[in-house]
């Protein structure tokens, strides 16, 4: 590949830079950011990738053009680009989640011009091209959605690219894509976000400085509850319809718990916790996570 | 300190068996153990304590008796040491809970015998003696409580036990205790177990192999939910008044936070966003934490 565009070099997009540099995937990588502090860290880190003022300096003649700023700023890029963009031009987004991201590229972006949209599964919570690594993405899943407009060449072309960067690719379809990580991804950093609100609103309703005691397990959502606002307000926005059903589902199963507990119904409780127990095996035996206890942090 | 009984010798109580041995706390430790898988666990590990086969062997002439068993095991210990304990051994407990349990040692401990419970804030999704590491309480916090009852010159003995131990001791009452953790651990703990149970119901109805994509978040939970089933029960049991209360406020924030996604109001999620942030920032700053991104797994 000659020439790759990366727009917005926060977390995920200097691990892309940088990757894509160490691998010698593109000949020329260009970075359009639009924020002043992210462009001087990116010059102070000495990113192997050259900074474009405009947008048309990074998109015309590139093979490939990869989004990977919040979804809300898809909009007004993708208005912009469409002046100069060709339809040689492949382009990708890493966003989280994909049904309103993909009616605003139905919508805005000019016919002719191929999107396939991705999502490598992967990231932090902590934000900026300062905390990017090389290897964010190997051994990962990304996940390539396949719709049918989806063109195969293209589609081949970009398995081809995640799989030279490290990651495990699997095609599937917007629908079945936004379901799984609005279980998976979507319903946790919720989970964690209104778990440790709940425990502000009791530290300030009780006076009791409670979060010097977060080590019997609330540290642990705190993590989760850090991440990026920006990004994560966009999500939830974007999957509302699976998430909301993944809340209520979530708040049934929260009930019946507490009728258990209530009735102390031992039975019953005994099967739901060692029933999942199970899972934290098979995430093991996949190799999605560490197997150390404690995450090897003590 | 002459002798030490640990009744139960799993995770915690072999964590504390290595602890007193290395810093010399009693020259003599006594293990009470009832699971013959755990005995010869024991035995392999050669940990440095003696095992005893009647419980009357190691409470004669101790000087401090630990609990270290699931709760629902005291009342039937506690009427067996009933028949040879003296008002000249101390005895405590590691319990995660207080209001249950002190019910039971109020009711059946025989009058004239000391109970100061106590709980240190540590722990594992793991179980076992083979688990237990030396430095298990090393500056984690150690909560005793004090009541009514509670004979001072005990309670400064237990106090210097745990400095010993590596502890940071803090003293409170056992209705703040409760308070306190069925927020920062059993609200946790319960949370998820939940969301890992809710999608493995999704799974279930869907069909879709989801816990291969368990990296977007769920696999934290996943660690958790991971923890032992028995030591749960008894805590969600014990603590239930103050569990319930915290599942209720728990819903309530969740199903705001469903109203502000379904009508797309950006300012009240973006406020509560970076508001559950700062909670990161603080138990960093406290040490509650390792300060790694992402808990320094990859």
């Amino acid at each position: 590949m000659k020439k790759i565009l990366i727009i917005g070099c926060g977390l995920l997009g200097s691990s892309l830079v940088r990757r894509i540099s160490k691998k010698k995937i593109a000949k020329k990588i260009f970075i359009y950011e639009k924020s002043k502090s992210n462009i001087s860290k990116i010059k102070r880190l000495k990113l192997p990738g050259t900074l474009v003022k405009s947008l048309k300096d990074g998109v015309v003649n590139s093979d490939l053009v990869i989004f990977c700023t919040p979804m809300s700023e898809y909009k007004k890029l993708i208005i912009k680009i469409n002046n100069f963009i060709s339809s040689k031009t492949i382009i990708t987004d890493i966003g989280s989640s994909k049904f309103e991201s993909s009616k605003i590229i139905k919508r805005f972006l000019k016919r002719g011009i191929y999107w396939i949209q991705c999502h490598p599964i992967t990231g932090s919570e902590v934000s900026g091209p300062e905390h990017g690594k090389e290897n964010m993405f190997k051994d990962k899943w990304c996940i390539l959605i396949r719709d049918e407009r989806t063109n195969s060449k293209h589609l081949k072309f970009l398995n081809t690219f995640w799989k030279k960067i490290g990651s495990k690719t699997v095609i599937m379809n917007r629908e079945k894509h936004d379901k799984i990580f609005s279980i998976t991804s979507h319903l946790p950093h919720l989970v964690a976000y209104n778990l440790v609100k709940s425990a502000q609103d009791f530290e300030k309703k009780q006076k009791y400085d409670l979060i010097k005691y977060s080590a019997g397990g609330l540290r642990d959502f705190s993590r989760i509850a850090a991440s990026n606002e920006i990004m994560w307000r966009d999500i939830f926005f974007d999957n509302k319809i699976n998430v909301s059903k993944a809340i209520d589902m979530f708040i049934k199963n929260l009930n019946s718990f507490k009728k258990d507990i209530n009735s102390k119904n031992s039975k019953s409780i005994i099967k739901k916790l060692i029933q999942t127990k199970k899972v934290r095996s098979k995430i093991l035996k996949l190799k999605q996570d560490t197997n150390k206890p404690d995450f090897g942090r003590n």
